[in-house]
């Protein structure tokens, strides 16, 4: 592409850097923005630069927030017993959207992941298997993606903290194998929260 | 779409209104920033900020520029009497990276279309009319979408120079009728520079 403007050439290309986003695409998001006021980047610009640097996260559960604790973890309302060990961040998006889950969450930050040189050490699992060590935790749910990965990562949980006296279970597999928890449609993955399994069983299958 | 955090839905929701972009790529693109090291945000907000304050339109062309004057109009090496008239910069792009033009441009800023509210007065065209008034130009070269539209802004530009001393073209139509400009590839893009056609005689066809 031939640019006749260095300021256009470098917002095209940082654009492009996220991922999806190709050369082609950049280049028309940066146009749409030049035809439009002023303060739609403005907006955009400082809603962005606002997140990376005000957000947190939540030193209980790890999930993001605006304050040190997170709305559910603040929530006094919530079973604070019953958590739902996920991956990611979008996966809480995903159950809080079925409206079936009344417990707190444990976002890991990921799955063990050799291919990807994730280890256990990258995941926030000993913050885990200390609230389970605390004995304010009766029962874990591993809500992880129906992958090798996920099932590796409940597995390695489920070592930590089988000594302990709670409830272990994983959500019921309705989910297809080799599926992706946020794609999951909401009745979908809110049955499979109200039928999960103990993880015992789940091993069996 | 449940979130837990005001600055992660207001970031969510600004990426979301840019055109294409729904609201689940603009989660996608949102946390692959707050994953990534801060100084990428800061890179992208700044260059968008940037472009949006400090870029110039090209006085006389219309192109986009950090200049007064865009790189192609200041360049005494072109043919500034050889004015290719397009609707908009990412022709101006497109034409360049063909290598087959040697004079400038003029960038109307769209073309002529009463279903979109667009009418001539919106459009660059008495600062063309005027450059053809002043004598300078020995040629236009009409490289507009192949469109009904671009027919019409063509044969209005027409009737206000045709009274003029100089000479109209068309590119040649090797672009299908109803493509778009900006997606022929580059061969046929550069042909049909190269084999424009007197205005007139495109009128026939």
């Amino acid at each position: 592409m031939e640019f006749s403007s260095k300021l256009l050439e470098q917002a095209v290309n940082e654009m492009a850097g996220l991922p999806g986003i190709g050369k082609r695409t950049a280049l028309r998001l940066v146009l749409h923005l030049l035809r439009r006021p002023e303060e739609e980047t403005t907006a955009l610009t400082s809603a962005l630069l606002r997140l990376r640097t005000e957000v947190k996260l939540c030193e209980s559960c790890h999930n993001i927030s605006d304050q040190l604790l997170c709305e559910i973890c603040a929530n006094p309302k919530r079973n604070h017993e019953l958590i739902c060990v996920v991956e990611d961040i979008r996966d809480v998006m995903a159950i809080e959207n079925t409206g079936q889950f009344q417990g707190i969450y444990h976002v890991l930050g990921g799955k063990i992941s050799p291919m990807d040189g994730v280890g256990p050490s990258q995941l926030k699992i000993s913050t885990l298997v200390e609230k389970v060590r605390s004995g304010l935790v009766s029962e874990l749910i591993f809500a992880l993606s129906a992958t090798m990965e996920g099932d590796t990562t409940n597995f390695y949980i489920y070592n930590q903290v089988k000594s302990f006296n709670l409830k272990t279970s994983t959500i019921a597999r309705g989910i297809s194998v080799g599926d992706q928890l946020e794609f999951a449609d909401e009745v979908t993955l809110g049955r499979s929260i109200l039928h999960r399994v103990p993880f015992e069983d789940s091993l069996r299958t």
